[in-house]
């Protein structure tokens, strides 16, 4: 009964598959295999955008913080949600790469910032004023980082307050996917056309082993961002291994119908918990991921029973009332079954 | 007919069953899953280092820039040999993640730098003179960069020089293995019985598909390392498969039989080579590289025939005397075949 | 009628007569000089601290940049106030220095933080969680940027905090000799006695021409802070001129006497500001700072004389309202006259 | 008899009264005070450079660090000589405020690269090619660090061959003035018509207290220079007391008056020293240091007697057989006097 994280989750089938066929013989190295030119020509296609470059790196902490290096000099303020990956969960990745930056959080509700949020954020960094860091790029995160999804409208007015101000706006997507079938847009819609100019897109948390994409709608940099992947320690050897994923990975939608899976089993799940009396949601769930409040004695009959998940913030304690609701996060995956989403149900009622 | 690297051959049979195996089900992500803990207690074992951590990484330039970051601070010097991978071939990956420090390089023939050319080194950094960076660490490599093996005893003599300015060793073990089964040593006395402090621990070119050990023999700085490598993008949330990997390959000394069929076979055509009428070694070989100058006629009916190698320097060129001998470096792993190698010596011969 | 900053100020004639007087012949450079070590003497008397370390510098900004960094790992976590120089008006200094930290932003009323809005802050950053930065120091400013000024108490109680979580302290003391003449206690209780471990003490807006001293109380770390002073470029060649300057600025209790000029003058002008219809202070004024909002029309006529002073915030309009209250910071210096406060406020009364 | 540094001196009197004046009344802070527009118009039209930017800082590793790291991205390369000030004697700096770069050594005779070898070390960093850092920048120094001087013909060989490899090109000038009239060219062949796109200008071992102008004879950097000045803790509050210095030194050719008496000193000097039995001269003197080699008798005399110079190398023992020769340095500087010669020679002559 595992929905702490999609990372728990293994690769699909079809990844496996493709590994194991790119493992035959020998294959040049770092990049030059051949299937990393049909993941350019994949992404390319998918996102309708012809120059479009595209790296692989190993994972969404790597692909946030190359992204942000690369548009963002050292004295640069990075504006991005405060509950956002990069703020949080990166232990200063992205402030790293940067070579000594800012991030400024936005607050906002749900997971998402609004356009007059942002706008506020970036005019109150003082510019052309030598003392203070200099407005730089805008982050954003979709699916957020509490299940909600921006639509390609919202995307598009926080890039056009973005772009008003002359900065350039990087999408974490390390849950693009989800985002994308919880949508009724293109994936050109959720990203550029929508105003963003250098996307991750994510693989690992969606059924692959270890793979995102770096895709630069604006090619101008890409030279730029292969020295920096290199020189972060991210550029790999048998680099066909990275690629023989992403091509699995966006070959015939299997992208789409693994985040489709994870996202039906996310909105079966909730069903059930939120029928539960004294169960309550906490932000709409959009995607894969369900936040909801639940009184203190349904979790300790879910956890005896083997359920496993974050209680939201993590340190909630199991100890206390029973009917004092604890708020959780279930996360589930391209492979969570129905079965086992009855099994926590049950593991719930007690 | 591939002699170019070792880092064009797949990953063994082994490990291929190994990473189908750590598919199944969920799994604890970045490294608390059980596999790490077998990893831990393998390397401790095979080492008899019983307390040393150990930590996975994706590649040798990861390995190495974060094992001297974590022994040097950002005003240190680091000696290395004039040849070696981390002042060529890393695009300043130790710098970056030293925070800019600097590498000095030691000469030295065959690879190596002999304990008197590395005492004249340190000795001209200037100690306790504010002007100057300040004496930080050594970094050796074995097998060299030329193809060379340090015995247990040369590296013993090169760590007292280090350990006698008080400055710790890291060692890149890339290709470890090769060196190991190249000596009559242990693992321990090629490592931290000669006075290596961080280990550089290979497995990506000796038949992994992406996957290095860096072990710390003093643990001392373990936390210090995870940090670094989480804010450098190099902890894996599927973790699963890369301790998968490694397990496998220091499982049953897996790891030593290929590295011994990578030397075999550079041994075998070596004899091949070495038996042409103008064919010379540039460097006595000891491990799964060779280094030879033949004749160009040779060359051109190699690569004609499909043969796949590096001149060396890189930048040598096909047209000219026939006769003028061209140097060139050929790399065998722990795939490449008697046929394979047979095949290359008749392209060779023409 | 120059009320800016400050900044604006030259220095006193006691400082411009010892830098004459130190110019002569020659001297020892990079503060080998005789004068540095009366300096390091009249530091540790002064502080009761036999053991401290001083350091000379060119502005507060360095001062405190590399004391933090001193105190702080590239990954970690440093407290302070929101309105904190380091936080808004060092471009990233301390970001650049520390090479990637994080700056985390306390809140509180008056230009202070409170010990419990200082342990939240701490505490809400996950500690022993690698994908975190970690909690690295804490740095308090006093004279704060608001005019206020902390007590010994109230020092020693936010130290206890800090050092509670193991962090160690930095007093960003841009206004320390201001901040000391307003209480009742010494240079060591405003200081180490309280649980500062670095001290900025400033020198250059109380009358020097341009020095700052570094104090660090445990001397432990002196070493690196010299090698850090040397590679960020604030080692200066003919030291003798900084030291020639905090010689002077603490001998006899000059800066004592500067500070409570500037103080004194703040205060009276506060009296007449205070006295205007329509006038209110911001903040408690208890150095040589004071906040205070007065009607537009007082400000325009103010202005049109010649008074010299920022809104606060900056982007306050001339045009509007007359009665509408505008807010405004004046700052007094050591040579702030009664003809200048006298002058300001009649043009301020128009 | 002080001929160890320059640094050693002090400032010119011109230098100390502009100070004095500059210290009348109230001045606006960072740069704005008028006399920083005065410099500007004085390094335009003194380099005939009327789109030249000007920036002042406290010494020669900042000037340098500063400059490089405008014009060399963290992955560059930057070609110096290998005694250059930047890569010996300047604990990492420029390292530091690149970012991680590397500074690659150019060796030559007489402290000077020749366009030969300097275009042989460019083309050794393989470009395009990711494993490698990238051609960024050249550093040039004149003086050099052997006293010997580049004529404006040198440096535009060596600037050809930057611009050929399309890099920009530095010049460390921290002895510009000496280098300037010791040639027969003007400041502008010296630079920018040589080709040089950076200056560091220096004050401090001329007659300054402390202070260098950084000249960008492209203005296009010239905002990305005040932020990482500002970031670097190198933009003075108090400013006017550079911008006092810098004016009166670059007045009525001063500079160059002060720089003419430290040359013509060092020839008073070297004709004395060499006229000796046993004394040879290391390098051509064309500025104001002198390197040579003396019988230690000689030294061990002049050093009883009071003499202060530098063993070059710094290590020389006064112990040893008594005509035995040993290289030292002798720098003059504007205030070397005939008498303080004439007593030094005296002394040597025991």
């Amino acid at each position: 009964m595992e929905f702490a994280s999609d990372n728990a989750s293994g690769a699909a089938p079809e990844i496996m598959a493709a590994l194991l066929a790119a493992n035959d013989g020998y294959a040049p190295s770092y990049g030059a295999e051949a299937a990393m030119g049909h993941v350019r020509a994949l992404v390319r296609a998918i996102f309708e955008a012809p120059e479009a470059e595209v790296y692989l790196v190993n994972n969404g902490t790597t692909a946030n913080a190359l992204s942000i290096a690369t548009c963002c000099p050292p004295w640069g303020a990075v504006y991005c949600h405060e509950t956002a990956h990069v703020a949080v969960d990166e232990c200063g990745a992205p402030e790293f790469f940067i070579g000594g930056g800012k991030l400024v959080s936005v607050a906002g509700a749900d997971g998402k910032m609004t356009p007059a949020a942002l706008a506020r954020s970036i005019e109150a960094t003082p510019q052309g004023f030598v003392h203070s860091v200099q407005r730089a790029a805008v982050t954003l995160t979709n699916t957020t980082e509490t299940g909600t999804v921006y639509s390609a409208a919202e995307l598009a007015a926080l890039c056009a307050v973005a772009r008003n101000f002359g900065l350039p706006v990087h999408l974490d997507g390390a849950r693009f996917a989800n985002a994308l079938v919880a949508s009724n847009a293109t994936p050109a819609e959720m990203s550029w056309r929508a105003g963003v100019d250098i996307l991750s897109l994510g693989g690992t948390k969606n059924g692959c082993m270890g793979v995102e994409a770096v895709v630069l709608f604006d090619p101008a940099k890409a030279w730029e961002f292969e020295l920096r992947r290199k020189r972060g320690g991210h550029l790999f050897s048998k680099h066909r291994f990275l690629s023989a994923q992403m091509e699995a990975y966006l070959t015939d939608g299997l992208w789409l119908r693994l985040a489709r899976q994870a996202n039906d089993a996310a909105a079966a799940l909730e069903a059930g918990l939120l029928a539960l009396p004294g169960a309550r949601a906490l932000y709409r769930r959009q995607a894969n991921m369900l936040f909801a409040a639940l009184p203190r004695a349904l979790h300790r009959s879910a956890i005896a029973a083997g359920g496993h998940y974050y209680f939201w913030p993590h340190d909630a304690a199991l100890e206390g009332p029973d009917d004092e609701p604890l708020s959780a996060r279930f996360v589930c995956s391209w492979s969570t079954t129905a079965t086992e989403i009855e099994a926590l149900l049950a593991a719930v009622r007690g």
